[in-house]
């Protein structure tokens, strides 16, 4: 799905330019969440839904925050998928919600396809903020900049390519949709992808996405430049998929012998919430080369940056352009001087006037 | 109780010339939430809270934005009847949040009479978000804006009075706090009631409203310029009023057939959530009679104008007086482009100077 | 813990110079929530987090309440500590909020302790909002603000010496947050303190805070200026302390009578929510010693002085100075006047210029 198109429902289609607009962007508002007033005039009279029909503190709180950020009116909607059934239909409760006008519904949904089938019937952006086991596309971006950040440092010299980059991801492959947007988005930039898991969890359709399939996970962060750890969702039945979660932590666990074998430079990241001594050793997720807590700083940037670029009209005539950082804190450090209203269009590329 | 009184706690004694303020104040308000910038600072520095003591996911969210469109700061509380009382008596409750200043204290509880006690015994204004099986009368308000957007467009020519228009509720109206504030209000404004149910639902004291009472819905439709339809609560036990939700559904529910009996410029109610298929067809829901979508809209706008009038300071005088939809749009344009804070005013009449 | 550490842990080592300021702060808040316009720009582009791991309503929307008079933005998380451990650990998700980069994070957690937890693993501002047994001291800060208030009143000629009063605590002393907060703090500032309660729920170690203990209310109170009554928590299992609610409420509950043999200006507080008939007599509750609903009120104001003080840059230079009223509204009236945003230090003491 197309940037141009309003929504963020997934990766799978958005393009690489897509992809750097949305980092650019990010990478500009980064530094608001720094200043001493973390607010921008942007979203001013703009209403923000965040409807989460699956419990999230962590991604609901980034989202809210990054509305307000951005002088949004954040309205939160925290039901279950059980209570919202009752006696109304997902497709009635998003069209009553479009009716009072906001600007975005922000989804989070049980069901793969939640987030689609709501773009398909109101009228206002949908972004999906998870939808099952399908895609979570904020997340991915995030993790994208993080690497971006890390990688190929902005104004730095020796940045290096997504083509040059080995990432590999460690997990419950088959479930996670985090794994399935971080596969969309580095396919589509073009980095070398690593798969790894329990061959229950990581089934051969996945070799369709390009990546290589590992089961062994010494093996594959051999030389990696990025590992990318995933929750293992035990509140969820997994005796399917393994025995125990001690057999599967002896086998998956990330300790630092394992880091060890990657590229020294290498940067770990997670989506949290951590299960420390699961998946990952506390060692490794509060050693010195997790960026998990860059990753979510750099979460409020990101939607911010998704949701100006969904909300804001004209705001796609960026697509393609390059937002100056200076452009940026110039216009609101005026705006903020002037206290005026006209100045909603602080965050727009400096053009000539 | 009069509009004067700061309090809207149902209809049953706001006289027609209070509801044509509320009904013009809301009318002028539609646009508001049209606009790019959705936002009037009408309400800057007000605290509005919402207490819900029994869940409603659409009125707590459609009176949210229209508190945040006004610019006042909502607090949302949302308990259970038991949480609340453990401990702590609903006086005491409302005692205690009016003693941190609200403006505005807007109350869905599930005991009939809840919001008149809590007039009692605060000094803010009460609006009666729905108490129990008693009134609910934002709902009836907007159902009555509706109704007359359509049948009397303001500007049009050939506008209908109330008194010729023939209003058919169906369903349980022996429960129904939607029911019984558009009895009120419709009462009041003179139009024609007919009211339709299984007898167990429809007892003989409801011939005091005025209305007919029709057991068929066939003939309750027959000629009817409005339709409105109540909710099935079937999440309570119904079982003693009757057999099953079939024949419920079987007997009442609004179907095509049915709808081609009223007028044929009939327009459908029904104030959500829709029970599809129980006590109206999907056919009719998404049809072209329907205008659901409608009430939810006007439903924030209708709540923005009740705030208005219940919480600013001499807006009382606004009472029988024509509020203009031009000097509204006119001043707050230029509210916004001053960004000042003395346009609080905004939304008063234009009076000469 | 000091004022000027950026957090607000317990009243423990918080010294009478800083109980001082923050009293004069909130003094000169007070009058903010009579406004027509409740709101000052002061945290205009700050973020404040409501992390209520234990469920308070009354507490979090104060909070709430002030952060936003305040122009702060809130941000509300709800959650129990069962669902909260459920794979993360509680520094995880402090630490995960604050790489959101919120100014404050306040926070109500069951364990004592808690609090103090948070402080030292995130950069933020911490504010004890109750942990577990241990501390309340915004509860104990309005109760001395409203204490003050009547004892001494500002401006006033003939005001009393702290030194000089009698404090009466009667109820749960031993598991009471209120009551460790308020020994702190009217230790601190000298007064003379009596606690009172069953043997059970009075051990003699309560001594070592240099108070009187008594196990006759009509003893403890005598000739007492200031009586604050503490809930009894009877939904924890209280069984092992006393034989049953009633035996407990005939021995300690305050009537009329007892509260004869105080002082005749006695004043009484209880932190709420209450017990009537259980710890308090209605007649008491509601009759003219009562000063419960100034509490509540001081409370918002308190709280607007505790967030302002901790997060606003340079406020630490206020210690010790004195915060004149005029001086605060005077600079805000100006503030709102111009609707500047450079106005965000209307609440710094007058300075030359």
């Amino acid at each position: 799905m197309a940037l141009g198109s309003r929504h963020l429902l997934g990766l799978e289609n958005v393009s690489a330019t897509d992809i750097a607009v949305l980092l650019d962007t990010a990478e500009s508002l980064v530094e608001v969440s720094r200043r001493e007033v973390k607010k921008l005039p942007t979203l001013r009279g703009k209403t923000v839904v965040n409807l989460f029909v699956e419990n999230s503190t962590r991604t609901r709180t980034s989202f809210e925050i990054a509305a307000k950020r951005l002088s949004a009116d954040a309205v939160n909607i925290s039901t279950s998928a059980s209570s919202m059934t009752k006696g109304e239909t997902l497709e009635d409760t998003a069209r009553n919600l479009a009716a009072m006008a906001p600007d975005c519904i922000v989804v989070r949904h049980p069901a793969s396809g939640a987030a689609r089938f709501l773009a398909g019937v109101v009228d206002c952006s949908i972004i999906n903020a998870g939808d099952g086991s399908h895609e979570h596309p904020t997340q991915a971006l995030l993790d994208l900049l993080t690497i971006r950040q890390r990688m190929n440092p902005p104004g730095g010299g020796g940045g290096r390519d997504w083509k040059d980059l080995v990432v590999t991801i460690v997990g419950d492959i088959l479930h996670s949709r985090v794994a399935r947007s971080n596969l969309y988005g580095l396919r589509t930039l073009g980095a070398k992808i690593r798969l790894c898991g329990p061959p229950t969890l990581l089934p051969e359709e996945f070799r369709s996405f390009g990546a290589e399939l590992y089961y062994d996970v010494g093996e594959a962060v051999k030389g990696a430049d990025v590992i990318m750890m995933l929750r293992i969702q035990h509140e969820r039945q997994m005796g399917n998929f393994f025995p125990s979660l001690n057999e599967y932590s002896r086998y998956y666990c990330l300790t630092a012998d394992v880091v060890a074998k990657a590229s020294p430079d290498v940067i770990i990241l997670h989506p949290g919430p951590l299960n420390r001594g699961i998946e990952i050793a506390s060692e490794v997720a509060d050693g010195p080369y997790s960026v998990i807590m860059s990753q979510v700083a750099n979460g409020v940037a990101l939607r911010m940056a998704v949701l100006y670029q969904l909300i804001v009209p004209g705001a796609d005539g960026i697509r393609g352009s390059e937002v100056s950082r200076t452009a940026v804190t110039a216009a609101d450090t005026r705006a903020q001087a002037e206290g005026g209203d006209e100045v909603r269009t602080a965050l727009r590329p400096a053009a000539p006037r």
